[in-house]
């Protein structure tokens, strides 16, 4: 076994997760992330943690939704006379499994990341709305999520195997505890400051000059730990909920949108709210978020991307929004850790993330003062004012 | 898909577990069983049940035991100076799978029949006595045990992965209406019957010619369905919990114990009891059986194999003991089912199942009348009584 399958593991188990002595966990092993499963469950064995390990297939998904499809046609179980199966709202099994865990760890890297794409969209949001008190037993345990490197997933970043999985190692393992002091520094300027303004100047590139509120807002340290309220690993971003947004951002990383490309998206705000955009290609799909409810066309984050260890996009956001030299905004749905008590913060149904590289001629201000230019930030050696 | 694979998996869903719509199943899915777990799944969804998928890998298992041992050698969890891990009696995730699910279907297939060789046997046995309550909350559910055709089970049978897939679907594939009707015939002779003599006169081998008593017992039509108290597929057998054994008996069928390779078994019974025993090869496995408890020299079951879809021996106990024209008693406990209300029969920590070949040169009586001569039952064509 590569050696940094077992420290991919001891970081998701004690750093991560924060797994102690006599915890219940539960493992999803995806079809491929074999490997990185037997190194974690070694790990929580050591560890004296309980283990339950659940074959997390989109392959056996996709068969099970399928074959509720048919079974919803007519003659089968359900026999209502709609194609829409009817999945029940309060599985038994999967409920007693999230309520009884203390963690969940989710390993993925399946044998194809379009394995479910010939099941109609009307059965999925059918099963997700049936599965809504699973998924929130869930997220009241210490979850994190990681991926294996595997074929499929180099596969979809354009890349070797051998080099996606130096990739991902690079990414995952991080001195996640100077990582964490860094980006404490970052939260710190964000919950202290007021307004973010965001330029940069490139050639061949619409300019991106905006604004927005960031007042009594408090930003997330991301720093791959549930003791952080971070759930991801990687991880590695500084993310808050703006508001008030005005002025004019370009885009310019590519990202996927219900499996449509998109590059190049250009938006102008104005009063908090998308006025007009554009995109190079994709801008449907981009059109179709941004309709999608009132809340899709006010930012929801604003996010910056502190993970040095990932040095290129791979389509993948796990990855691409935790890169160094980044910043990212989200149209849609705000995270309620960002929120003052009581306060519901930007609602939407979506939540879609885009990115700016800001390596080279931009720079970052709060309050009036540069936090980062050119990617370097204020407490970096380099830093240029 | 082979169509065999879709043939079984809803064989296992109608036939063996009656599942219905809106039942709980929790699948257990070993490492090379994805392809029959797809076609499970795919058939549940049409049934309309609710399904958990579990990692059935015994890889995974592995890993976890070596990790406790590890953690339990000093500065780990555990840390009690015992090198044995203490595990978790009453593992709260795993206990609420099995209280909370209608069915269980565990689908074996592994990479490595011996893959969980290196882990030592005091630690299984402190995880198996720990999963006490788990093992017995999931003997409380609608279960049935199967197993995929991998590579590493025709590596142990012998024979060539093509080869084993056919063997294993001619087992499986049976019309088991038909062969349950013809097992209650045997069944009907058996719960009538007070004595059972079985005699073989073959060539180069010693006699059998023992009796024993099966009177006030019942037995067991083992027709690889929940429906017949039956939880294995294939299955194809009738069983019953004999006692008083006397005489000679001679096994001629190979079998594994304990990693050991036993061949050619004979046991002389006495008032119940075996008094001399001798094995061409691995008689100290054989003398390890004999001598863990009283119960262990005592025969908790006889059973007559009716599964002609059979027809080679794979050394596994799943499918050896069924085969047409095969006998097999067991030394060790008996199954409850077969004896009489309030009345516990034999009792041993161990089953240990011999096998004899009855196609030839042999009969079987019940109260001096025979009932399989040469391996034809008296209701077949061909049967000389």
């Amino acid at each position: 076994m590569d050696e940094r399958v077992r420290e991919h593991a001891e970081v998701l188990v004690d750093w991560s997760a924060r797994v102690e002595p006599g915890d219940d966990v539960v493992v999803s092993v995806a079809e491929d992330a074999h490997e990185l499963g037997v190194a974690v469950v070694e790990a929580l064995g050591e560890r004296g943690a309980t283990v339950t390990t659940l074959y997390g297939s989109d392959e056996l998904s996709r068969a099970y939704l399928k074959g509720a499809e048919a079974g919803a046609d007519g003659d089968g179980a359900d026999g209502d006379g709609d194609a829409v199966p009817d999945f029940d709202d309060d599985p038994a099994v999967d409920r007693a499994i999230f309520e009884a865990a203390d963690a969940y760890l989710r390993i993925g890297g399946g044998r194809n990341t379009t394995a479910t794409a010939d099941v109609a969209s009307e059965t999925r949001q059918a099963y997700a709305k049936a599965r809504t008190g699973v998924r929130e037993a869930r997220m009241d345990t210490d979850w994190v999520s990681t991926v294996h490197p595997t074929r499929s997933l180099a596969q979809q970043a354009g890349m070797a195997y051998e080099e996606y999985r130096d990739f991902v190692y690079d990414a995952v393992l991080r001195d996640w505890e100077a990582l964490a002091a860094e980006m404490a520094r970052m939260k710190g300027v964000l919950d202290a400051g007021e307004e973010v303004r965001l330029v940069t100047e490139r050639d061949g590139a619409p300019d991106t000059d905006v604004t927005m509120s960031i007042a009594g807002r408090t930003a997330v340290n991301s720093a791959a730990s549930v003791a952080y309220d971070s759930h991801n690993l990687p991880s590695g971003e500084v993310f808050t909920a703006p508001f008030d947004t005005a002025g004019e951002a370009f885009f310019d990383v590519p990202m996927t949108i219900d499996a449509t490309r998109v590059r190049d998206v250009h938006l102008v705000f104005e009063g908090g709210e998308v006025v007009d955009f554009a995109a190079e290609t994709g801008e449907d799909a981009l059109a179709g978020v941004l309709d999608t409810d009132p809340g899709a066309r006010r930012l929801g984050e604003l996010g910056i991307g502190m993970n040095r260890g990932i040095d290129r996009f791979t389509d993948s956001i796990l990855f691409d929004e935790k890169m160094g030299d980044t910043v990212h905004m989200a149209v849609g749905r705000a995270y309620g850790a960002c929120l003052p008590e009581g306060e519901s913060g930007n609602d939407s149904a979506v939540h879609v993330d885009m990115i700016t590289d800001v390596s080279e001629r931009s720079r970052m201000e709060v309050d009036g003062e540069v936090v980062q230019r050119n990617g370097t930030f204020r407490w970096e050696e380099g830093f240029e004012g």
